[in-house]
């Protein structure tokens, strides 16, 4: 496919900046005076930009983060004029059963991309900034101090107002004695708190170490990792098979398959010769015989 | 339904007593100079207030705690006769397959009760005491001091004596790694100790301010959160779907139901009031249409 | 069956040495020249030690370790020959779907032994290292200072080189948010980092008391646990079943079947009498009736 041009992309979006460097995309919420909440447009601008990363073979790893002079990475839905703006009026008029959450779509969009995802939680997170906001990326870096929160039930809404894969993610991510923790009480956590520190990789002193530590090691990624391993490694770790036996099959497979490609050729000739490996194989050309497993 | 008659109930009762402050009904093992074990009169007892308190729209919290004059919470199933009290004598005349066992039976009870529940562990916890007495409740609270033990392959017989849901509870909780750790290690350990700490919601440096602190907490949430939000999120976080895209359709709809709430009006009001929200839907009266959805 | 004459065994193996201590079996990989490097040698004699443990009434804990002159536990697969030495001739004429990967192998055949397993992690760690050798123990001890890594991204091959088991064992062992860190992220960490803490049951200050911390917890389970109860433990934790009420049903059957045998008896009476239980039921014999039940 030809190269996305992300600066015109970027110009005709209203709430998210982009930024290209290498093979880092980094999308930044620029609605720091209404605190970065979550609207409809974050939501679709987003929704592309996972979509055209997963897409092109020269972004490696997708990194969302917030203008931090706001003191939010993200304060929630929108809900200046209550839950209205969450109904798309074409759906309505299909009936009452053609409402798709806007923040669980963001969350599907975020977890298919076969790319490396990183958020940078530069500031305070609440609602929908804790939930499709943070739970769909593969690495959480957050400031020791932000002041994170999942309101839901004290707010008399599912879990979680405008991305209700939470009850699903969560346990998954840090076990069902945590996830009780945060979605049943409520409370607002600062990140090393042993109730949610599980979910952050990183946890940096300032807002300003955030983005920076992101981004290093979002180029370290970018620079040694196969794109292929990536996205197959993410496919099982999100899909992971009903048994043993089951992934010990698919498994056996795949290492046929990617240990006879050029990356785990070059992976393993690197090695040898004690230097960095230089990795080409792209999704659009190599990935095709690994999805045909079925489970990617 | 007309409100039940919690002391009539309790002067029913020979093992557990009961307490309701508000929507907030705590239930108190009564066996202090037994060190609080387990009997058939415990697990029936306590199968009772669960059920009544899921159904009762007054109470909203459900705290499980023992005596404090015991050293124990809960040293385990009374065995002081043996196993032979397991057996009840009207399932043996059905033959062999018709035993339930009585931990198990009480840790459906908890699971199944809509409500938030909150155990405080102000002692020392064995056997059923780590088991049904703690693994089902949405929060743990504990004393710092507690010996706490899984002695089930010590003492040869299933994991785990009088509940064994436990093996299928312990790894949803905390992951395979530490129930692993805890179920076949069978030591006795305290509840800082990083092979059981997460389970705690939070740990007391003394007995006699477990239960204080998970009153509070109580409280806290029975003014702030929705009835119909805490079920709702219960059934998601016990039931997760199979897939994300599952979940995203079920959600959508459970969204829509709830926002259009009175709870779900209110929330978002208040907290646009910046006033604490008027949280009044009740699971008699507004649960039947996410009931409907056949998930929760 | 008679018994296995580990000495003789030991004798005719190439990459592992064998000794045992009372109901103790410990393999010690011996290749510390190579880094203790994984070859086919140490796969084919691992699965061979874990398959006659399992059925050896006598051995009731296998213990995996190094031989700790190697600064490496483990460096990973043997790749100085590039992934050839992956392929087994044999299955190659059969075609390309006939590759079965030697670590995933290896891992079904820790996973399927019924004893308690531990492994002694006396060293480095990478690759197969962290995987295979280590993933599918029932517990992990390790060295403070170990140097752990998950390099399969940055080599171009699938997680995770010999043994793909890796993405379906680590987020049910620790949870998908750390297992997305250790996969995705290949960084070199150490047992104290919380990125992988929660993999280890105790970590040691020096290489030299790994390997007597885990003998001396062996000897304890070897002489204080129901073989036949812990085999049951296994099965469940490894295969929880689909729903609490599954689990209730298969659970009551089980107890009431191990709470009848001699180990059940003896376990409450020694406990009443305040002595050590003799727990001497065994796999061979007593087994039978729980593996009847469809699930173990």
């Amino acid at each position: 496919m030809s190269l996305p041009d992300y600066a015109a992309l970027s110009n005709g979006f209203k709430a998210i900046l982009l930024n290209v460097d290498g093979a880092v995309l980094t999308a930044t919420v620029n609605r720091a005076k209404y605190y970065n909440t979550f609207t409809e447009d974050v939501q679709h601008e987003l929704i592309q930009v996972f979509g055209v990363a997963d897409k092109d073979d020269g972004i490696r790893v997708v990194i969302l983060t917030a203008e931090h002079t706001a003191p939010a990475f993200c304060s929630g839905a929108d809900i200046s004029k209550g839950w209205d703006r969450l109904w798309d009026p074409e759906a309505e008029k299909e009936g009452e059963h053609a409402h798709r959450d806007g923040g669980g779509q963001l969350t599907l969009a975020v977890l298919n991309c076969r790319k490396i995802t990183i958020v940078a939680v530069n500031g305070h997170a609440a609602g929908v900034g804790m939930t499709a906001m943070q739970l769909p990326f593969d690495f959480r870096f957050v400031w020791e101090g932000a002041k994170l929160s999942f309101p839901f039930v004290r707010r008399g809404i599912v879990p979680e107002g405008k991305s209700k894969l939470q009850p699903y993610l969560l346990p998954k991510l840090i076990g069902l004695s945590r996830a009780n923790s945060l979605v049943l009480g409520g409370e607002t956590l600062k990140p090393t708190s042993p109730l949610i520190s599980l979910l952050y990789h990183r946890i940096l002193p300032t807002r300003e170490e955030v983005y920076p530590a992101a981004k290093a090691f979002a180029q370290d990624l970018a620079e040694n990792t196969a794109q292929v391993s990536v996205a197959y490694a993410k496919g099982l770790l999100h899909h992971p098979g009903d048994s043993p036996e089951e992934n010990h099959l698919l498994d056996s497979r795949a290492m046929k398959l990617l240990a006879g490609s050029h990356d785990g050729a070059e992976g393993v000739k690197a090695f040898l010769e004690k230097r960095k490996p230089k990795l080409t194989d792209t999704l659009s050309k190599e990935f095709v015989a690994v999805v045909s497993l079925g489970k990617v």
